[in-house]
């Protein structure tokens, strides 16, 4: 008999390890963010993550094989947060899901500018932006380009122009 | 002060939508498996969902914009269920949730087939697939492909393989 609540759909599956609203807000802010410790995902979140839902999180990722964890031996604290090749590969997932909300929710003008670049940079925007991401969390050779440099521009522009 | 859990960015709003596994997984039934009534929706399932979930997703559903409902005047129980354009929208979210899932989790063979005819179609593939889901629930014209016969097709002649 078919256990309850399991199949191999790959829908399924996908949603099994990602189907929780907080493991891909913490993904974003380590992608997008580029947060790799504790301490920096808990005080820069937008949506201020619960420490004990950030722990329970992170730990959830960790056993679905999507982040690794490398201990600080001098600081219990500071160890350092690194995306797997497998949760760099949801950047397209996040990217569609960042467009339709774009399109159909009611988003923040400063927090709009990063999510339009990203759709109208498409298919080699995301590309140059796996490939950073692969040299910041896996050592790969750094790219030429930096998508992040360049999102985070546009972000910060866009919010001193709001504050202004 | 900003609400805990609340922020204006297009992912996290997206996910306060959709971030739950099994809104997702009723509405990949609606589109995939084209059920439209409550009954179709509880047996057809493959992961079983129960009764009472898949009537509070339906009513999440209704309430975010994503579904809307018509009854039947003759039977209470046979109202009619159809997704609005924001959900047909959803389509690549889903397309891209799938690919996923067929890189990297333990997908059934049969299963399978229709994630990977999805993934080699691409964009044409999804704007056909769109087309005709708006002909289903939207009463648009009948586009001339059908995506979700091909999809089935496919998806029958794998089960049958495997089951000889």
């Amino acid at each position: 008999m078919r256990d309850q609540g399991r199949s191999g759909c790959p829908i399924n599956l996908t949603l099994e390890v990602i189907g929780d609203r907080w493991s891909l807000i913490v993904l974003r802010d380590m992608m997008f963010g580029n947060r790799r410790h504790f301490r920096e995902l808990l005080a820069g979140s937008e949506e201020g993550i619960a420490s004990n839902i950030l722990a329970a999180r992170l730990k959830h990722l960790q056993a679905v094989g999507l982040v690794t964890r490398t201990p600080d031996p001098d600081h219990k604290q500071k160890a350092t947060y690194s995306l797997t090749e497998p949760a760099i590969r949801l950047l397209p997932v996040i990217a569609e899901m960042s467009a339709w909300g774009l399109a159909h929710q009611p988003v923040t003008p400063d927090l709009a500018i990063r999510a339009q670049l990203l759709q109208d940079g498409g298919h080699p925007l995301l590309e140059a932006f796996m490939a950073e991401l692969r040299h910041l969390h896996l050592g790969a050779p750094k790219p030429a380009r930096s998508v992040l440099a360049e999102l985070t521009r546009a972000f910060l522009a866009a919010r001193a122009a709001q504050q202004a």
